[in-house]
Protein backbone atom coordinates (compact mmCIF):
# COMPACT_ATOMS: atom_id res chain seq x y z
CA UNK A 1 0.00 0.00 0.00
CA UNK A 2 1.50 3.50 -0.70
CA UNK A 3 0.03 6.16 1.37
CA UNK A 4 1.05 10.28 0.05
CA UNK A 5 1.00 13.25 1.68
CA UNK A 6 1.30 15.95 -0.05
CA UNK A 7 3.25 19.30 1.35
CA UNK A 8 4.12 22.65 0.33
CA UNK A 9 5.68 26.21 1.87
CA UNK A 10 3.87 27.43 5.28
CA UNK A 11 2.06 23.82 6.07
CA UNK A 12 0.93 23.27 9.33
CA UNK A 13 3.27 21.27 11.23
CA UNK A 14 1.24 18.85 13.79
CA UNK A 15 -1.22 18.54 10.31
CA UNK A 16 2.08 16.70 9.31
CA UNK A 17 3.30 15.16 11.83
CA UNK A 18 0.33 13.65 13.75
CA UNK A 19 -0.69 11.84 10.34
CA UNK A 20 2.86 10.85 9.12
CA UNK A 21 3.46 9.84 12.49
CA UNK A 22 0.49 7.50 13.39
CA UNK A 23 0.81 6.30 9.43
CA UNK A 24 3.68 4.95 10.37
CA UNK A 25 3.17 2.90 13.47
CA UNK A 26 1.54 0.40 10.80
CA UNK A 27 3.25 -3.06 10.74
CA UNK A 28 2.17 -4.79 7.43
CA UNK A 29 3.62 -6.18 4.41
CA UNK A 30 4.75 -3.40 1.85
CA UNK A 31 2.84 -0.53 3.61
CA UNK A 32 5.04 2.87 2.15
CA UNK A 33 4.37 6.69 3.23
CA UNK A 34 5.75 9.20 1.78
CA UNK A 35 5.79 12.79 2.07
CA UNK A 36 5.61 14.82 -1.29
CA UNK A 37 6.40 17.92 -2.37
CA UNK A 38 6.66 19.86 -5.75
CA UNK A 39 10.60 20.75 -4.46
CA UNK A 40 13.57 18.51 -2.30
CA UNK A 41 12.10 20.56 0.61
CA UNK A 42 9.24 22.57 1.96
CA UNK A 43 9.24 24.89 4.44
CA UNK A 44 6.72 24.90 7.29
CA UNK A 45 4.30 27.59 9.05
CA UNK A 46 7.14 27.92 11.86
CA UNK A 47 10.32 27.78 9.65
CA UNK A 48 10.80 23.74 10.03
CA UNK A 49 12.40 22.68 7.19
CA UNK A 50 11.13 18.98 5.93
CA UNK A 51 12.85 17.11 3.28
CA UNK A 52 10.28 15.57 0.42
CA UNK A 53 10.46 11.60 -0.23
CA UNK A 54 9.23 12.38 -3.49
CA UNK A 55 7.46 14.50 -5.94
CA UNK A 56 3.45 15.31 -6.13
CA UNK A 57 2.97 13.44 -9.32
CA UNK A 58 3.78 9.87 -7.67
CA UNK A 59 0.36 10.92 -5.78
CA UNK A 60 -1.40 9.97 -8.86
CA UNK A 61 -0.29 6.58 -8.57
CA UNK A 62 -0.87 5.84 -4.76
CA UNK A 63 -3.78 3.85 -2.97
CA UNK A 64 -4.26 7.34 -0.50
CA UNK A 65 -3.69 10.70 -0.84
CA UNK A 66 -3.72 13.30 2.07
CA UNK A 67 -3.30 17.22 1.77
CA UNK A 68 -2.33 18.74 4.72
CA UNK A 69 -3.32 22.06 5.83
CA UNK A 70 -1.75 25.54 6.92
CA UNK A 71 -1.48 28.94 5.46
CA UNK A 72 0.22 27.85 1.92
CA UNK A 73 -3.20 25.96 1.13
CA UNK A 74 -4.39 29.77 0.05
CA UNK A 75 -1.49 29.86 -2.52
CA UNK A 76 -1.74 26.46 -3.48
CA UNK A 77 -5.48 26.48 -4.19
CA UNK A 78 -4.90 29.46 -7.10
CA UNK A 79 -1.84 27.46 -8.43
CA UNK A 80 -2.63 26.17 -11.71
CA UNK A 81 0.97 24.65 -12.61
CA UNK A 82 0.54 23.16 -9.44
CA UNK A 83 -2.76 21.46 -9.45
CA UNK A 84 -2.97 20.31 -13.07
CA UNK A 85 -0.09 17.93 -12.00
CA UNK A 86 -2.67 15.96 -9.95
CA UNK A 87 -4.44 13.17 -11.65
CA UNK A 88 -6.39 11.36 -8.78
CA UNK A 89 -9.40 9.18 -9.27
CA UNK A 90 -11.74 9.15 -6.04
CA UNK A 91 -13.06 5.60 -7.99
CA UNK A 92 -9.93 4.06 -6.94
CA UNK A 93 -8.07 6.06 -4.25
CA UNK A 94 -8.88 7.46 -1.18
CA UNK A 95 -8.43 11.13 -1.07
CA UNK A 96 -8.78 13.28 2.11
CA UNK A 97 -7.61 16.40 3.65
CA UNK A 98 -6.97 17.94 7.00
CA UNK A 99 -8.21 21.50 7.84
CA UNK A 100 -7.76 23.87 5.36
CA UNK A 101 -6.39 21.27 3.23
CA UNK A 102 -9.77 20.76 1.97
CA UNK A 103 -9.17 23.81 -0.16
CA UNK A 104 -7.26 22.08 -2.72
CA UNK A 105 -9.63 19.25 -2.56
CA UNK A 106 -12.22 21.75 -4.01
CA UNK A 107 -9.64 23.06 -6.19
CA UNK A 108 -9.27 19.79 -7.77
CA UNK A 109 -13.09 19.43 -8.01
CA UNK A 110 -12.72 16.52 -5.60
CA UNK A 111 -15.39 18.24 -3.39
CA UNK A 112 -18.38 19.34 -6.51
CA UNK A 113 -21.68 17.88 -5.23
CA UNK A 114 -20.80 16.73 -1.66
CA UNK A 115 -20.44 18.32 1.64
CA UNK A 116 -17.12 19.02 3.47
CA UNK A 117 -15.99 20.02 6.41
CA UNK A 118 -12.23 22.35 7.14
CA UNK A 119 -11.02 24.49 9.80
CA UNK A 120 -13.09 27.05 11.34
CA UNK A 121 -11.15 30.36 9.29
CA UNK A 122 -11.18 28.46 5.93
CA UNK A 123 -14.93 27.87 5.90
CA UNK A 124 -15.67 31.22 4.16
CA UNK A 125 -12.76 30.03 1.13
CA UNK A 126 -14.18 26.50 0.69
CA UNK A 127 -17.98 27.87 0.38
CA UNK A 128 -16.39 30.25 -2.16
CA UNK A 129 -16.05 27.25 -4.33
CA UNK A 130 -19.64 26.16 -3.78
CA UNK A 131 -18.70 23.60 -1.28
CA UNK A 132 -21.38 23.24 1.56
CA UNK A 133 -19.51 23.30 4.81
CA UNK A 134 -21.08 21.22 7.88
CA UNK A 135 -19.86 21.30 11.62
CA UNK A 136 -18.35 17.69 12.13
CA UNK A 137 -15.03 16.63 12.70
CA UNK A 138 -14.74 13.81 9.73
CA UNK A 139 -17.08 14.03 6.60
CA UNK A 140 -16.18 11.28 4.07
CA UNK A 141 -18.54 10.59 0.83
CA UNK A 142 -17.15 7.17 -0.66
CA UNK A 143 -13.68 7.39 -0.89
CA UNK A 144 -13.09 10.78 -0.53
CA UNK A 145 -12.70 12.77 3.07
CA UNK A 146 -12.44 15.82 4.94
CA UNK A 147 -11.91 16.55 8.59
CA UNK A 148 -11.30 19.65 10.46
CA UNK A 149 -9.52 20.67 13.28
CA UNK A 150 -5.67 19.71 13.58
CA UNK A 151 -7.06 16.68 16.24
CA UNK A 152 -9.53 14.86 13.54
CA UNK A 153 -6.89 13.79 12.14
CA UNK A 154 -7.63 11.09 13.90
CA UNK A 155 -10.96 10.31 12.15
CA UNK A 156 -8.75 10.57 9.34
CA UNK A 157 -6.37 8.05 9.98
CA UNK A 158 -8.33 5.94 11.22
CA UNK A 159 -10.34 5.77 8.25
CA UNK A 160 -7.73 5.29 5.82
CA UNK A 161 -5.69 2.40 8.00
CA UNK A 162 -9.13 0.59 8.51
CA UNK A 163 -9.44 0.70 4.58
CA UNK A 164 -5.97 0.10 3.35
CA UNK A 165 -5.02 -2.54 6.54
CA UNK A 166 -7.64 -3.43 8.77
CA UNK A 167 -9.52 -2.31 12.04
CA UNK A 168 -6.99 -3.84 14.68
CA UNK A 169 -4.60 -1.76 13.47
CA UNK A 170 -6.36 1.52 13.27
CA UNK A 171 -8.02 0.63 16.82
CA UNK A 172 -4.87 0.15 17.89
CA UNK A 173 -2.76 3.22 16.69
CA UNK A 174 -5.29 5.54 17.45
CA UNK A 175 -5.01 4.35 21.39
CA UNK A 176 -1.44 4.11 21.21
CA UNK A 177 -1.46 8.00 21.09
CA UNK A 178 -4.29 8.38 23.71
CA UNK A 179 -3.65 10.31 27.05
CA UNK A 180 -2.57 7.86 29.70
CA UNK A 181 -5.51 6.66 32.14
CA UNK A 182 -7.60 8.23 29.29
CA UNK A 183 -8.44 5.83 26.77
CA UNK A 184 -4.60 4.27 27.26
CA UNK A 185 -3.75 2.35 29.93
CA UNK A 186 -0.39 0.79 31.80
CA UNK A 187 -1.81 -3.14 30.85
CA UNK A 188 -1.65 -2.11 27.11
CA UNK A 189 1.98 -2.65 27.40
CA UNK A 190 2.08 -5.68 25.54
CA UNK A 191 -0.62 -5.10 22.87
CA UNK A 192 1.34 -1.68 22.15
CA UNK A 193 4.77 -3.59 21.65
CA UNK A 194 3.35 -4.53 17.82
CA UNK A 195 3.90 -1.14 17.25
CA UNK A 196 7.51 -0.74 17.85
CA UNK A 197 9.00 -3.92 16.61
CA UNK A 198 12.10 -2.46 15.09
CA UNK A 199 12.03 -5.76 12.49
CA UNK A 200 9.67 -3.65 10.47
CA UNK A 201 11.07 -0.73 10.02
CA UNK A 202 12.41 -0.75 6.16
CA UNK A 203 9.42 -0.58 5.32
CA UNK A 204 8.87 3.09 6.32
CA UNK A 205 10.68 5.46 4.41
CA UNK B 1 10.04 33.78 28.14
CA UNK B 2 12.69 31.09 26.53
CA UNK B 3 11.44 27.47 26.03
CA UNK B 4 13.20 24.41 25.21
CA UNK B 5 12.45 21.53 23.93
CA UNK B 6 15.59 18.78 23.70
CA UNK B 7 15.43 16.12 21.11
CA UNK B 8 17.90 13.30 20.45
CA UNK B 9 18.14 10.44 17.58
CA UNK B 10 15.20 8.47 17.66
CA UNK B 11 13.03 10.71 18.79
CA UNK B 12 9.31 10.52 18.51
CA UNK B 13 7.65 12.63 15.84
CA UNK B 14 4.75 13.52 17.04
CA UNK B 15 5.96 13.75 20.57
CA UNK B 16 8.07 17.01 18.86
CA UNK B 17 5.82 18.43 16.79
CA UNK B 18 2.89 18.71 18.61
CA UNK B 19 4.44 20.88 21.66
CA UNK B 20 6.46 22.45 19.04
CA UNK B 21 3.35 23.62 16.94
CA UNK B 22 1.50 24.50 20.27
CA UNK B 23 4.18 26.47 21.94
CA UNK B 24 4.55 28.85 18.70
CA UNK B 25 0.85 29.44 18.38
CA UNK B 26 1.91 32.03 21.65
CA UNK B 27 1.67 35.89 20.51
CA UNK B 28 3.11 37.38 23.30
CA UNK B 29 6.22 39.57 23.26
CA UNK B 30 9.59 37.78 23.52
CA UNK B 31 8.09 34.67 23.50
CA UNK B 32 10.70 32.28 21.98
CA UNK B 33 10.76 28.37 21.66
CA UNK B 34 13.93 26.26 20.35
CA UNK B 35 14.39 22.54 19.38
CA UNK B 36 18.04 21.89 20.81
CA UNK B 37 20.33 18.99 21.31
CA UNK B 38 23.48 17.74 21.02
CA UNK B 39 23.97 18.39 17.25
CA UNK B 40 23.15 20.34 13.95
CA UNK B 41 20.65 17.65 13.40
CA UNK B 42 18.83 15.00 14.87
CA UNK B 43 16.64 12.09 13.56
CA UNK B 44 13.23 10.92 14.33
CA UNK B 45 12.13 7.34 14.64
CA UNK B 46 10.63 7.08 11.37
CA UNK B 47 13.84 8.79 10.03
CA UNK B 48 12.99 12.75 9.73
CA UNK B 49 16.07 14.95 10.07
CA UNK B 50 15.75 18.17 11.54
CA UNK B 51 17.65 20.73 12.23
CA UNK B 52 18.39 21.90 16.12
CA UNK B 53 18.57 25.92 17.29
CA UNK B 54 20.76 25.28 19.45
CA UNK B 55 23.00 23.53 21.55
CA UNK B 56 21.78 21.24 24.84
CA UNK B 57 23.44 23.47 27.25
CA UNK B 58 21.27 26.72 26.34
CA UNK B 59 18.24 24.20 28.29
CA UNK B 60 20.42 25.54 31.93
CA UNK B 61 19.01 29.19 30.79
CA UNK B 62 15.45 28.35 29.42
CA UNK B 63 12.52 29.25 31.57
CA UNK B 64 10.92 25.73 30.33
CA UNK B 65 12.43 22.63 29.37
CA UNK B 66 10.32 20.27 27.88
CA UNK B 67 12.08 16.42 26.56
CA UNK B 68 10.39 14.46 23.83
CA UNK B 69 10.13 10.75 23.78
CA UNK B 70 10.86 8.12 22.04
CA UNK B 71 13.78 4.67 21.82
CA UNK B 72 16.43 7.51 21.71
CA UNK B 73 15.65 7.98 25.38
CA UNK B 74 16.80 4.88 26.33
CA UNK B 75 20.32 5.53 25.41
CA UNK B 76 20.35 8.75 26.23
CA UNK B 77 19.20 8.03 30.19
CA UNK B 78 22.47 5.90 30.56
CA UNK B 79 24.98 9.08 28.65
CA UNK B 80 26.89 10.14 31.49
CA UNK B 81 28.70 12.82 28.69
CA UNK B 82 25.22 13.82 27.64
CA UNK B 83 23.28 13.91 30.58
CA UNK B 84 26.00 16.22 32.62
CA UNK B 85 25.43 18.85 30.59
CA UNK B 86 22.23 19.55 31.81
CA UNK B 87 22.13 22.05 35.15
CA UNK B 88 18.74 22.50 35.46
CA UNK B 89 17.53 24.23 38.22
CA UNK B 90 13.58 22.96 39.24
CA UNK B 91 13.16 26.12 41.74
CA UNK B 92 13.09 28.41 39.01
CA UNK B 93 12.50 26.45 35.76
CA UNK B 94 9.64 24.34 34.40
CA UNK B 95 10.85 20.73 33.60
CA UNK B 96 8.29 18.39 31.73
CA UNK B 97 8.83 15.45 29.80
CA UNK B 98 6.09 13.47 27.69
CA UNK B 99 6.03 9.58 27.72
CA UNK B 100 9.72 7.86 27.60
CA UNK B 101 11.00 11.40 28.35
CA UNK B 102 10.57 10.67 31.83
CA UNK B 103 13.24 8.28 31.82
CA UNK B 104 15.55 11.23 31.45
CA UNK B 105 14.31 13.26 33.85
CA UNK B 106 14.77 10.60 36.25
CA UNK B 107 18.60 10.24 34.97
CA UNK B 108 18.85 13.70 36.04
CA UNK B 109 17.61 13.31 39.25
CA UNK B 110 14.52 15.10 38.52
CA UNK B 111 12.04 12.92 39.83
CA UNK B 112 13.25 11.79 43.36
CA UNK B 113 10.85 11.39 45.89
CA UNK B 114 8.46 12.18 43.68
CA UNK B 115 5.48 10.59 42.23
CA UNK B 116 5.45 10.85 37.70
CA UNK B 117 3.55 9.00 35.10
CA UNK B 118 5.11 7.85 31.62
CA UNK B 119 4.26 5.64 28.45
CA UNK B 120 3.43 2.15 29.10
CA UNK B 121 6.02 0.70 27.24
CA UNK B 122 8.49 2.48 29.58
CA UNK B 123 6.47 2.09 32.88
CA UNK B 124 9.12 -0.60 34.07
CA UNK B 125 12.37 1.66 33.06
CA UNK B 126 11.15 4.73 34.87
CA UNK B 127 10.58 2.28 37.57
CA UNK B 128 14.07 1.01 38.00
CA UNK B 129 14.96 4.35 38.56
CA UNK B 130 13.14 3.87 42.14
CA UNK B 131 9.99 6.37 40.97
CA UNK B 132 6.76 5.60 41.46
CA UNK B 133 4.51 5.83 38.65
CA UNK B 134 1.25 6.33 38.63
CA UNK B 135 -1.57 6.01 35.88
CA UNK B 136 -2.69 9.19 34.58
CA UNK B 137 -2.21 11.80 31.86
CA UNK B 138 -0.39 14.20 33.50
CA UNK B 139 1.88 14.48 37.08
CA UNK B 140 2.52 17.70 38.25
CA UNK B 141 5.15 18.58 41.43
CA UNK B 142 5.88 21.90 41.73
CA UNK B 143 7.75 23.21 38.85
CA UNK B 144 8.38 19.25 37.71
CA UNK B 145 6.26 17.45 35.34
CA UNK B 146 5.28 14.54 33.47
CA UNK B 147 3.15 13.32 30.71
CA UNK B 148 2.19 10.24 29.11
CA UNK B 149 0.55 9.28 25.84
CA UNK B 150 1.05 11.76 22.73
CA UNK B 151 -2.19 13.40 23.42
CA UNK B 152 -1.10 14.27 26.96
CA UNK B 153 0.86 17.26 25.35
CA UNK B 154 -2.10 19.18 25.52
CA UNK B 155 -2.02 18.73 29.61
CA UNK B 156 2.10 19.94 29.47
CA UNK B 157 1.84 22.16 27.20
CA UNK B 158 -1.03 23.63 28.73
CA UNK B 159 0.57 24.10 31.92
CA UNK B 160 3.41 25.68 30.18
CA UNK B 161 1.59 27.85 28.73
CA UNK B 162 -0.88 28.81 31.21
CA UNK B 163 2.40 29.53 33.70
CA UNK B 164 4.53 31.42 31.45
CA UNK B 165 2.14 33.40 29.52
CA UNK B 166 -1.58 33.42 31.10
CA UNK B 167 -4.84 31.12 31.04
CA UNK B 168 -6.62 33.27 28.12
CA UNK B 169 -3.34 31.69 25.79
CA UNK B 170 -3.54 28.04 26.68
CA UNK B 171 -6.95 27.82 26.62
CA UNK B 172 -7.48 28.85 23.35
CA UNK B 173 -4.92 27.19 21.94
CA UNK B 174 -6.36 24.07 23.47
CA UNK B 175 -9.05 25.10 21.91
CA UNK B 176 -7.75 25.69 18.29
CA UNK B 177 -6.68 21.63 17.74
CA UNK B 178 -10.00 20.04 18.81
CA UNK B 179 -12.11 18.51 16.07
CA UNK B 180 -14.93 20.86 14.59
CA UNK B 181 -17.81 20.63 16.08
CA UNK B 182 -15.91 18.42 19.82
CA UNK B 183 -14.38 21.61 20.84
CA UNK B 184 -13.96 23.98 17.71
CA UNK B 185 -16.80 25.68 16.39
CA UNK B 186 -16.84 27.35 13.24
CA UNK B 187 -17.96 30.49 15.09
CA UNK B 188 -14.47 30.40 16.51
CA UNK B 189 -12.95 31.99 13.54
CA UNK B 190 -12.43 34.99 14.70
CA UNK B 191 -11.03 33.93 18.01
CA UNK B 192 -8.51 31.95 16.57
CA UNK B 193 -7.21 34.74 14.24
CA UNK B 194 -5.09 35.99 17.48
CA UNK B 195 -3.31 33.06 16.68
CA UNK B 196 -2.52 33.62 13.02
CA UNK B 197 -1.47 37.07 12.58
CA UNK B 198 2.09 37.03 10.96
CA UNK B 199 2.80 40.28 12.55
CA UNK B 200 4.44 38.77 15.43
CA UNK B 201 6.00 35.20 13.20
CA UNK B 202 9.42 37.29 13.94
CA UNK B 203 8.92 36.43 17.84
CA UNK B 204 8.81 32.31 16.78
CA UNK B 205 12.63 30.92 15.44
Amino acid sequence: MKIAIVIFDKFTDVDLFLMWDLLNRVRVENWEVKILGEKESHISVTGISIKTHGRIEEANDANAVLFVSGQGTREKMRDENWLKKFALNPEKQFVGSICSGSLILAALGLLEGITATTYPTSKTALESFGVETIEKPFVAHGKVATAGGCLAQQYLIGWVIENLADKSWSDLILKSIQPVGEGLFFDDAENLSRLYTPVIKAQTV
